[in-house]
């Protein structure tokens, strides 16, 4: 039976942006596990399982519902030990969690701005709402605030925030080594938030980080290149 | 045949400073490896193995050398595989590289103008001139300039910097999970480079870095705590 991802989605049910769903797909596929998504926008994540969780993603595993992308990484990769490791080890395991704190910190927080009043566009009216009384509270100011000075912001976002990324992929291809793990993954959900949500260019073609990001995106098929670019 | 370990030292040869160095000290320790170490000033690098390295840490295992610190932890690695493992496998080899890639660009450029004119103080006078003029020149500024505004400096590196590893701690003991990995000293070689050269404080007691570094400063045998701390 395939697994069930709710899967976070706009007002086109098809655009599926949540950078937290993304590194689980990615993480799915890497592990070959056949899975169906559920398209679920911010207003209906409640009703999954009754009240399981208040964010997503959230997996249903033959009926085990397991929520937060970390754990859930954690549950597949002990449930599917005969499948390719999404950590190589418990070190990767361990250090996976500095990837996920680092992208919490340092990644997210510059990126929001270049794109929060795209995310805001793409949804339905109900979501809008939400998104915009959610986070407007939560930041202190308005979304189109937020985004307007993204044209000033989007050099040091380059510069500053990807340089420990830029540095390792001078280095080996993915965090993972010569091929992924999941904290691949974790970075890689960023950028595929960016690239479904906004078609504002935050990483720069030919930079090493770009590289990498296309790279991920070939992976597996190609699943995170087959989710459409905003335009 | 114990290992040999060119180690940085100041004006008094005991005092043994440099990140780099810390991080080989602390990871042959991990492996349980007999080692010797001899105190090196900046100037005297170019005489080891007859021109063998523009930098410190080497090491001489039975006559090979070897030099750069993850390139040494990889060789310890893969050179006494029965020892217990610096990287916990394949994905910790790989990860421990974007810490490291974090620890240069995120970590020690915010710490240095901390520490930078204390470390000058450390130095005999020949080593005093070196440091001075590679420096300055590299940077743009005098040591005076740089550390003169650490007041100022020290909350937002505190909280900003350290951020990724303060919530990493939040979750696990170590970056390396219930134990340390070579990751771990890697950051583990910024802050006790830090402690070594300046009494300025750039870590707050009970903080979540803070308690982390104590728990390194505890680590096999306590041989980070035996040196001493500047005062």
């Amino acid at each position: 039976m395939a697994i069930i991802l709710y899967d976070l989605c706009a007002r086109d049910e098809r655009i599926r942006f949540s950078p937290h769903c993304w590194k689980i797909k990615m993480a799915l596929a890497h592990k070959g596990l056949p899975f169906e998504t559920r398209p679920t926008p911010f207003t209906k994540i409640p009703e999954i399982g009754g009240g399981f969780s208040k964010t997503v993603p959230v997996i249903d595993d033959g009926g085990k519902l397991i929520r937060e992308s970390f754990d859930i990484a954690l549950y597949l990769e002990d449930a599917y030990p005969d499948r390719p490791s999404l950590f190589k080890g418990e070190g990767g395991r361990a250090e996976a969690k500095f990837v996920e704190s680092w992208a919490i910190t340092d990644l997210h927080p510059p990126l929001l701005p270049l794109i929060i009043r795209d995310i805001h566009g793409g949804l339905d009216e109900e979501n809008q709402a939400y998104f915009r009384e959610s986070r407007e509270k939560r930041f202190g100011k308005t979304l189109e605030d937020m985004q307007a000075g993204r044209d000033g912001l989007v050099g040091a976002f380059r510069d500053k925030a990807l340089a420990p990324l830029r540095l390792t992929f001078k280095r080996q291809p993915f965090l993972g080594g010569d091929t992924p793990t999941f904290a691949d993954y974790i970075v890689f959900g960023a950028f595929q938030w960016a690239r479904v949500v906004s078609p504002f260019p935050v990483l720069e073609a030919g930079d090493g980080v770009s590289d990498w990001f296309e790279r991920c995106l070939d992976l597996h098929g190609g699943i995170g290149r087959e989710m459409r670019a905003a335009a």
